[in-house]
């Protein structure tokens, strides 16, 4: 099992894994931290449940043919743990992106992601498949639907569209394939033949849906 | 929303309450403790999840028609908060029993009880209608089915059988229907037909369904 943060899509499923199955837990420190400070995720008892704590960029072996290094790309503490004034778009590892290498071939999954660095830039130029995260479209989608109160970036979630947006870079990279990922119900693109969606088929880029396989 | 015991299957679901629906949260001062120690559930945001710490058998409006009160029973710590030498069969609250009343009529709801008291009896006396723990058949029955380590009582679950068992108590209730709930999936009497269900039935007792419905 592997982290790319501690906010509560990308936790709340370790909880229905408590039947005493063996697995490891693969994350930065900060994302394990955050567990920590919760003592309902130690129904995962730690005689069965390994915690690793990865080093920034190491490869572990995950399953066989596979393996994966966690890289900080710029977040934010999970909601739950914000407290009052919350640093958003700091790389200290409470979110990360994945790198996955299966052979030769790499593949880069960002689900959450609050500003394009060039630190970013140089992890996604070298793989062959980007999974990235989409939530927005725009960054003050939900203020406008009347759905929510904050921004895409308040959120730390960099948009698809507007300045600094992440089509324009995804566009660029040499990726294969470059996929939209962890997309809000909001977002226009999911609407299929949607001007929004024509803008990112016309970019060469893909959207995520149930059941996608990508071979490597 | 009202909590009997702050155990994962009683609380796990909050996590999916959390898109700002306005509901109030009722339980006894012991478990919202547990639920303030794990951040995670600060996903139930304050400004529209209200935390009522209910006292000990007072009576509160929950929806049109319904009142509910709640009354400690024998129980024990949550399992994620067991520590190393937990106490079992305590009364302070951590697991607790829920008075139900529709104009004149009375349920009582137990899903988890670790002894069989005198106050609990005369708790149970006084309904129309009973709900109660029917975890384990019998004390062993997970170390004998190889599925586990631990006895029912260790859980904090009483068995239906055996000295000190449910069902003579249960049997002897004036209570119109008395039916077994949070039953465990190794307990016989889920099988219609086996001879541990013949038992309960004989007893005039009932086993719990999916989608079954409790006029009163």
């Amino acid at each position: 099992m592997v982290l790319t943060n501690a906010d509560l899509d990308h936790v709340a499923g370790l909880l229905s894994l408590r039947e005493r199955q063996p697995f490891k837990l693969l994350a930065l420190p900060p994302v394990h931290a955050a567990l920590a400070a919760s003592p309902v995720f130690n129904v995962l008892a730690g005689d069965v449940v390994e915690r690793v704590h990865a080093r920034q960029g190491e490869m572990y072996d995950t399953s066989p043919g596979l393996k994966a290094a966690l890289f900080p790309v710029p977040g934010k503490a999970p909601l739950y743990a914000e407290g009052e004034d919350p640093a958003i778009g700091v790389d200290e590892g409470q979110t990360a992106g994945i790198l996955v290498e299966a052979g030769s071939s790499r593949l880069a999954y960002v689900p959450g992601c609050a500003a394009l660095t060039r630190e970013l830039r140089n992890q996604l130029e070298a793989v062959d498949v980007v999974l990235f995260d989409g939530t927005l479209f725009t960054d003050d989608e939900m203020i406008r639907e009347g759905v929510g109160t904050k921004t895409g970036r308040r959120m730390g979630h960099v948009p698809i569209t507007g300045e600094g947006g992440s089509l324009d870079m995804l566009r660029a990279l040499p990726a294969r394939r470059r996929i939209y990922v962890h997309l809000n119900n909001t977002n226009p693109v999911l609407i299929e033949g949607s001007p929004e969606r024509r803008i990112v088929d016309e970019a060469g880029l893909a959207i995520a849906r149930d059941g996608m396989e990508i071979p490597l």
